[in-house]
């Protein structure tokens, strides 16, 4: 281990044995974790190459139990968001995509970021269950062609293990490091076809658009590798997707979206992501089609009966579909009023994303607990003209200590200019990265 | 801690409070070896600045007991080489320094390397003690002037853990965390006047005269800033010093140059690094003088007197002055030859070095013991004319089991140009670096 930390100390190259042995070492813990930071810190600043990312990923995905495409059936499909604010889009594609027909067994972690992540926000549908057995899992995924569940521990152990270390080490934000990390687990769910959404702005995990673009690249390079095909859409996250920023207030957001009555950006990102898959699945053949499709199972109520079905299979109650007061609610709601009229310029998604997580939407370890009915519900957007003390946004309170901060937040979030005549929302879908 | 790994990771400079917290913690084991190595590796992919270096020497001076000036009294002075095969010039340099009117009061620890270090050394004469207690040590050095111990686990903690660390994650060779472990241990040991022997050439630490002259004058920099009088001589470590590599080998040879009877190479690299010491103390005003002087002491017993004395006082046996088969003998001795006539070229250091520890010379853990008795014993080095079949080295042998390899170690590391009329031995002083 000591002369491989060395090589990648002096920005050599490591072959598949050496990246074998780290990782099969990492996983039945016959290395010290002194040595695996170590080799992290030296991958951090000397980098990978693209051969050497590809095959730890490959490495990562078979370091515990996996999935193959032919163990689900169907045309498998995944999608995967770097992350961002107010991003309910997968709990809008799941049923979206089945219900045109593709296969969706999804795998999903908890999250760390301002709310939390699909998990969280489908643990909010009362008995909702994601901690599937794999039997389970598979038999829903054949038999309705729509599962999701929690990644169990004996899935990509070697992910687990190197995240908590990197998170630790200040080596989280490496290129390789990430891409084999996140594409080590799509390889490992068994997807045919991967569309990746990677955001891109103030409340995204990699803000500026130049390393977005490389790690959309990346992302798309080393998929196609392992033969699945793969799609990366990078996507605006310089303000909120959507109205609303939560765990339950998101899931009421996305059943307004499968019944057609979902915000402009996120019915169009919704369409656009799974507009690559059925492309890839050969359903469409071209992509106007497949958005006009996908837009048509919205409003038929196709895809929202999907989303009853998936509810119902995992052991929710299928009723909050109808009644959103079954979801848990907060018990206040403080209002954020404009300090001036005039037109709303810029919303930055960063700092409603600290709000809502403030008040209790996220977690910052793994450890912790998130509370799924607070957040903020965002009225007003950029492009609108608002008058002075019009309500701009709703913050969902529990635990007031925290309001006073969230409140702040929400309100520099808005910069609103009194005498701009208009101001286009920025551009939803900024690069489209094709294998 | 994170945000401390992640400043260096980014090439930042740590502040004094930072370097202080780490190291602290480290000694306090409040943060774990995986963050120390990653910050560790941040060093040596980063590096330091100067004073970073000094703040961090400083920080591990202070992590432990130590001596200042006042403590040990006199005009004390150290000693430090960065290590070679057959350097056996602490052995001397102690009672010479003594017997020239400095106070030596010398802190060692337990080498890794070809053979042991000075305590190794030292330990080969029958019943002699290194582990002084720190009274003992103190009251030796106030009474006499003289005393060498083993540095008690209590003094510079933090250089310990972290050489430990440094060994398993490949983060040795970094010159900023060499230069401030050498230091804080000198620092620590309280020595106003302090001479440095770098070496440079296949044997040493750092083969690359170019290193070696960086590390230099870093530790002269250094030293300096604490107030201390600092030289560093940069000397050939291409072929081995003297003729003896081993441990009580290289007491015998010890003693025969303290009686005036050494090898030219070895008196003249003890009186030039002497030197140093005396213009430093004011003893001498001019660096001919100093060596004069010193070269007196070797021949007229003053030195051996002192060298009796420090024995008698740590309780071994003076009489192995007066007879050598007192000291440790390997059973056996094989020979080496010359496979053809000729000139002797080079005589590799790292060669000879590597069949010593092959023959139990040296140790590769701290665990390990040293066989005080084994050796290499060069006849012969260059610029000697030597005839086919003539005897070039004699290998002092217990364990024959590594003897074969050991043999081809010593052979290859002669050159013997046939055709060659002299060779000049390489130079033995290259550089010379004051403060």
């Amino acid at each position: 281990m000591v002369d491989l930390i060395r090589k990648k100390r002096d920005g050599e190259t490591l072959t598949r044995e050496e990246i074998g042995y780290w990782i099969r070492s990492t996983v039945d813990e016959s290395i010290p974790d002194y040595q695996i930071s170590a080799l992290l810190m030296a991958i951090y600043l000397r980098g990978m190459t693209d051969e050497e990312t590809a095959v730890l990923t490959d490495e990562m995905a078979r370091s515990g139990a996996r999935f193959t495409p032919d163990d689900l059936g169907g045309f498998t499909v995944d999608k995967h968001s770097t992350g961002g604010v107010g991003d309910k889009t997968t709990l809008v594609l799941i049923p979206l995509l089945a219900a045109a027909g593709l296969t969706v067994g999804k795998l999903s972690g908890r999250a760390l970021g301002h709310t939390g992540g699909t998990i969280d926000k489908l643990a909010s549908i009362p008995g909702f269950r994601t901690d599937l057995s794999r039997d389970e899992f598979l038999g829903l995924v054949r038999r309705t062609g729509l599962a999701l569940a929690d990644h169990t521990d004996d899935m990509v152990p070697a992910d687990r293990i190197l995240y908590e270390l990197r998170d630790v080490t200040a080596t989280v934000d490496s290129l390789p490091l990430i891409v084999a990390s996140i594409m080590s687990k799509k390889i490992a769910g068994g997807a045919r076809g991967i569309v990746i959404d990677v955001k891109t702005g103030s409340g995204a995990f990699l803000p500026k658009l130049e390393d977005s673009r490389k790690l959309a690249h990346a992302l798309v390079s080393i998929g196609a590798r392992f033969g699945r095909k793969m799609a990366a859409l990078i996507t605006d996250m310089s303000q909120p997707l959507g109205r609303m920023v939560g765990n339950a207030l998101e899931v009421e957001e996305a059943i307004d979206t499968l019944r057609g009555e979902g915000p402009d950006d996120l019915v169009a990102l919704c369409c656009e992501l799974g507009a690559e898959l059925l492309l890839f699945s050969g359903t469409c053949s071209d992509r106007g089609q497949a958005t006009d499709r996908l837009r048509g199972h919205l409003v038929d109520g196709s895809a929202l009966d999907k989303f009853r079905e998936l509810i119902a299979n995992q052991g929710g109650n299928p009723a909050v579909i109808e009644d959103g007061s079954l979801l848990p609610r907060a018990a206040h709601r403080a209002e954020a009023r404009a300090p001036h009229g005039g037109v709303i310029c810029n919303l930055d998604a960063r700092s409603i994303g600290r709000a809502a997580n403030l008040l209790g939407a996220g977690r910052s370890t793994k450890e912790e607990s998130v509370d799924p009915a607070v957040g903020v519900q965002l009225l007003e957007k950029i492009g609108s003209r608002v008058e002075k003390d019009q309500i701009l946004a709703l913050l969902h309170v529990n635990d007031r200590n925290p309001l006073k901060t969230a409140y702040q937040l929400v309100e520099s979030a808005y910069e609103i200019d009194p005498r701009a005549e208009d101001a286009p929302p920025p551009p939803l879908i900024i690069d489209r990265i094709l294998n």
